[in-house]
């Protein structure tokens, strides 16, 4: 059973994990340096929570205890109860959802694990937006993706607002980081992968070709900006573009996520 | 050619248009009041102006006005020429990409001129959120839609975070307000457009299969949390799912759109 605290004064030190949650480059800082993550919402903790992450702490206002009776009934973590006022103050934001929960990272595991009989493998180099790592996450997992690799440059999966709009697909799809960027994809084609690169290269042929007939799959995409890199570009084995309409730039890389995912899962 | 106006007090009753862009429940009131919309960014001004709408006024720092030589030179709005701490204090946040402008909006076209000669068509129900508003026009424009008619309820499409993540498809695509909630979708039927309406109910059958053949379609999405009114749901002619791994609730309503315009587009 969770240990019940009430506090009432904002500058509470047991408070420092839920910090000014809206500045991105302390809470990188501070979530590196401490090892955790925040869950926002009463269905993405307990997704979490059932996930198996352990719980440091819980942070919120009287009415949202119930909802989460059973998770608090099996962790020994404080639960900080707080004023709905106080939590905005502390958090920086209006805490929509109510409860917040901070959680342990756990070790990342080494890529051998996460490709463990994985046929479909997204790999993301260097998605800056935390929106799209999150929406990229909820669509390979509600697509039939079994995996995500990341590039070491690719933005946090785990961070508050990639979580929640990922509806904590991050927790169940497994994941790690790629140790190595320059040779990421020609060891994925080692292992047996045919790494599918998105792009507008010149050379690129219609997705659904790309992919036809292939057994294991590894779809690289790249930044919101600029997309792959050159070296990830020309590494790849295939290079694959939705077809557009005319005078159309691109779609936003989580869209062309889900039509490409959809497009590979039927191939 | 504009005429260049240095601003220095953030009082200055000029920078009106300008006001607070972060507060959602303001700006909706001063751009109905004003009929006006804003456009941020270089390229989205640029595409704002190209796409025929009338600038009131510009605001930028010295640093934005080259970039925007060609609009400024063809029109006789004024431009506010500011510091980029002031337009910070206007608007209240670092304005990233500089150049602002403020546009008149034009009256909606009727429902007959958009659908004229339109194949593929959205409808959106009650989407609450501009990031998907602008998802959605964005996505539908690349992959060949030809119009969008939202319900009377669908969050603004102008609205400046619904223009920048589209990146300026609500200028070029045709849209409108349906007037009429309780029988927009006979209405459709009525016209010729077969609507499938994306859902999770229980007689929905892939959207691929759902589409099949199909001369005009219209389809028809409802809003992020709890999906399709019955009433929308019920008056589609048809229903459709995009079929998803085990477990997961539903994919996000701009990830499922793009899949879904996708699976349309070839139909």
């Amino acid at each position: 059973m969770a240990t019940f605290v009430e506090i009432t004064d904002p500058a509470d030190p047991r408070l420092a994990d839920y910090r000014d949650l809206r500045d991105v480059e302390l809470r990188k800082h501070l979530e590196a340096t401490h090892g955790l993550f925040l869950a926002e919402g009463e269905k993405v903790v307990r997704r979490a929570v059932a996930a198996g992450f352990t719980p440091r702490s819980f942070l919120m206002a009287p009415r949202w205890l119930d909802g989460l009776a059973a998770e608090l009934g099996a962790t020994d973590a404080p639960c900080y109860v707080v004023s709905e006022a106080l939590a905005e103050e502390v958090t920086g934001f209006h805490v929509h959802r109510g409860a917040l929960a901070s959680l342990e990272r756990r070790p990342l595991p080494p890529v051998s694990s996460v490709l463990d009989g994985a046929r479909s493998v997204l790999v993301l180099e260097d998605i800056v937006d935390h929106t799209n790592v999150g929406a990229i996450f909820r669509s390979g997992a509600a697509l039939g993706f079994d995996a995500v690799l990341l590039a070491p440059r690719c933005a946090d999966p785990l961070y508050r607002r990639s979580i929640k709009v990922g509806m904590g697909a991050v927790f169940t799809m497994p994941w790690t980081r790629l140790p190595d960027w320059y040779d990421a994809l020609p060891t994925l084609s080692g292992l047996g992968y045919t790494t599918v690169a998105l792009t507008l290269a010149p050379d690129a042929v219609p997705v659904e070709e790309a992919v036809a007939g292939l057994d294991r799959v590894a779809l690289v995409l790249g930044s919101e900006g600029h997309g792959l890199s050159s070296r990830w570009e020309q590494a790849a084995d295939r290079r694959a573009i939705i077809p557009m309409a005319a005078g159309i730039d691109s779609l936003n890389v989580a869209a062309a996520t889900a039509v490409a995912c959809y497009v590979t899962a039927r191939r």
